[in-house]
């Protein structure tokens, strides 16, 4: 597929707009590929949301195995792009061509795993009751329910996951797994890879008979493209994975509608590490290696990672620390995904820096290129902690705060000061876990994900998967962006009254027919109705 | 118990503020009792919140055994209120005593079948999956999710349903069900009803050895009572059912949070009903009985009162129209909630009347005392309705607006043009519904429940009730506020990641104590993991 820098609208490949903008290699702050791409216009916009919602109720109504092998050809279509797929994306993002494997990987298993799910059939929740007609003092009906798409979603993709949480990342997959069709707008840090993946989706679709219109793309690097999308009135919901002034800044967008739609927004967090006496006295080195490790992973550009480490009053604490920085210190520099996001995170270091309270102990080797940075490592205590904002946000990228000498109680003051959080992580012993137990309790009020002796990044993607949480970690508490459980923010449920069985959905019918789960009377069974 | 128009903080009456207001009987414009109720104290509220948020941690952990109990105990309480409740509750609000056994029936059933879900334990939606640690390249962790209650929640009752959704209505029941406290704010049009059915709760609470602040009930008739509720950083999230008018106002407060809060707003609708042609001359005896019956019903103040009836062009609508307008004319008239909701339907039936293309073609006996009204039945056509906000809102009260002679195509563009619904009705033979499947097809788009051949009113509380549906009708389509998916609203999915044993919630743990469904590795299954 040639790479034009044009929009797919429907089946139409686009490119009205005359306000243009170049992928960058983040490595050498020049363009790549020979052709610029074009800001989608209003009436690009209009007509690729239009098209989606007349593909919605042919979409919504084709078979759960049609559906479940459409999401299965568009892993198979990705697949196929090859080195291609990899080589493009190295350029755009700077990351190393392992980790795009792996994450291509990913991705591809994310659409087959939701493919299971939608044959599966389980998720949409059937339940009946079925009718009394002579109870006394009224007849009681027959009422069934089971979930329904929403409708057209506008899907925002993140830059630090140019494929898994991209174009045909999870939000994609659960949204097309839901029935939903999909307008996404592509990520400008990584433009050519949202085509070449935006090209596979729509062969898919075109391969698998489906209507025109279930997917679209439209690029943009102002804010314009994507406000007009999340306030057009056809779309119904919209998912997000970036920054909080992002994520915010949507969700405001949609609330101020008409009509209010939901926006999933997943905006981050610092992911606390509690380090508890006996786990860093017996695991010293483990745990050195380990929070590294996490820490500069992907040059620290993860939702997960770790940006505030704990650790209780321990006589320990410093040969820790020492080890810590000499592991921090020996980090080569790594070329981050954008000069914005370079940018971002050297203002963000040296505010810390400048922190009263804050004391910056490693740093790794001095960058080289222009938007190559270094890892950092700093250290305060709890009471400095509370006292400052600085302290307590995120810093995106390969950078961390020990919090030091906490006692319990201020170990306990701290995490309930926390915000919302993606996920907070504890090492500890049997016997440390045994005594801040209440430290679990209150970190469960927190975070979408509680980890013990292990560390936040790594999001598996399966069944019981929560990548999500309280308010700001993200805009919808309720739910999650990883794993199954995701499909069910497309979808809402719906009631059938006194239905006639061959007007009922499918899922819904007497013999059932799908072979699925079924609330029936309060009891879940795969039994027919009789 | 005696009333006192105090405050229920907590186990405290308190009634420290200086702003009062009487009970009000709509029959009479007179107070009701010999005592005013406070407007509660900005520091009354606040206690409120705060014992609620110190309560949230125990009660959140006590048996599912125990808190079924509780619920069940709240039920018993209420039926021992006996005759008292009853004409307390006829005083204010002028529904017949008939009316109201059965309400509080409904009440007493729907705390009972919540008592249910708790003890079977299925709805935390257990979801595990088991670890690979051997896998390639990165080893799979242990990973189980379920949901957990969000923490103490703001009740808003309805006038409409004095027992039934209020105090100890569906959004309490769910709320404490899923393990949340409830700061309840007394309707100004029912507080003696609410004193006393708060007393059978806070009883109950006593009963049942439960923390202090699990349920606290506060007074108020100004805006300033719900709004420092919703916007206490504390209150984690908001039920509310009555105008769109009040709904909107909280979701706008709570969305403007330095936290945002999830508001489960049920805001009404005019609950379209299509009458399609062999049904209306087959059926035209037993319909007019039945949509004559069904919009007067309470004096017409339903959520789900049908407001719009649509009929199509057949030579049988002007004999339908005559008897339907007999039906309606004959309806004695009957005394509404509040004076200011008899100002309003008088105010709705007055626009209706005076807009063009709109004919007031009956009305029943005129009206006797204040608050009372009269059934008006008004017609048009699809042309006008289409063009006329003032035809497609809700006028809350015993009146409707007939759209006669649509075409099909009409008829499908009037479905199309619907904003979201709580419910569409169709009532039509076989042959009708075969020739108008795409009208389900549209409706379903529109509507949290959908009935054949049926009436709105009368929301059955079972698993599969959907009381919802898209906004305007409520301002989160994915949820129902009636029936046991309520519970839902209140909880949010936690994942805990490689946790030892003991340290898992127990419908988590490897053995199931539980007992309970669960999704082991993407298999609904109740076996013990080995």
């Amino acid at each position: 597929m040639e790479l034009t820098g044009a929009q797919f609208i429907g089946n139409t490949r686009s490119k009205e707009g005359t306000a243009l903008f170049d992928s960058i290699s983040p490595a050498s702050n020049q363009p790549n590929g020979g052709v610029s791409m074009a800001e989608a216009t209003p009436s690009e916009i209009d007509e690729a949301v239009e098209l989606a919602e007349q593909a919605f109720d042919e979409y919504r109504q084709i078979g759960k195995d049609e559906r479940a092998s459409l999401l299965e050809r568009i892993a198979d279509n990705i697949e196929e792009l090859g080195a291609t797929l990899i080589n493009e994306c190295m350029a755009e993002t700077a990351l190393p061509e392992a980790r795009l494997i792996g994450e291509r990987g990913r991705t591809m298993n994310q659409l087959r795993l939701f493919a299971q799910v939608v044959r599966d059939g389980n998720w949409v929740d059937a339940r009946i009751d079925t009718p009394i007609p002579d109870r006394q003092p009224l007849p009681k009906p027959d009422v069934r329910s089971m979930a329904i798409p929403l409708g057209p979603i506008a899907v925002f993709g993140a830059s630090n996951f140019p494929l898994a949480f991209s174009v045909a990342g999870g939000d994609t997959a659960s949204a097309l797994a839901a029935g939903c069709p999909v307008v996404f707008k592509a990520h400008p840090a990584h433009p050519r890879t949202c085509e070449l993946v935006a090209g596979a989706i729509v062969k898919a679709l075109s391969e698998s008979a489906m209507p025109e219109g279930v997917f679209s793309m439209v690029h943009g690097k102002s804010h314009e493209v994507g406000g007009q999308l999340v306030t057009h009135p056809k779309i119904r919901a919209v998912a997000f994975t970036g920054s909080q002034a992002g994520g915010l800044a949507l969700f405001r967008q949609a609330n101020a509608r008409k009509t209010p739609i939901p926006v999933f927004a997943e905006m981050g967090s610092t992911n606390p590490v509690f380090i508890l006496p006996e786990a860093l006295k017996n695991h010293s080195e483990k745990l050195v290696q380990g929070l590294a490790g996490s820490v500069n992973l992907g040059v620290g550009q993860f939702c997960t990672n770790p940006g505030l480490i704990f650790t209780t009053s321990h006589s320990q604490t410093e040969p820790f620390i020492n080890d810590l920085s000499s592991a921090m210190q020996s980090q080569a520099s790594g070329t981050m995904l954008t000069s914005g996001i370079a940018a971002g995170y050297r203002q963000g270091t040296s505010a810390l820096a400048a922190t009263e309270g804050v004391e910056a102990i490693a740093n790794s080797s001095a960058a080289a290129g222009d938007n190559d940075v270094d890892a950092h490592l700093f250290r305060t205590d709890v009471t400095s902690y509370l006292q400052s904002k600085t302290i307590q946000e995120e810093v995106f990228g390969p950078s961390t705060v020990l919090i030091q000498g906490g006692s319990r109680e201020e170990i306990l003051e701290a995490a309930r000061s926390l915000e919302g959080q993606l996920t907070a992580t504890i090492h500890g012993t049997t016997k440390d876990l045994e005594s801040y137990e209440d430290l679990m309790g209150i970190l469960e009020q927190k975070v979408g994900r509680l980890i013990i002796n292990g560390y936040p990044t790594g999001v598996e993607v399966c069944h019981s998967m929560v990548h999500g949480g309280p308010f700001p970690a993200t805009t919808a508490p309720a739910t999650t962006s990883v794993g199954t459980a995701a499909i069910h923010r497309f979808v809402r449920p719906v009631c059938y009254q006194d239905f006639p069985q061959r007007l009922l959905p499918a899922p819904l019918q007497d013999d059932n027919p799908w072979g699925i789960y079924r609330l029936v009377n309060g009891e879940l069974t795969k039994a027919s109705i009789k």
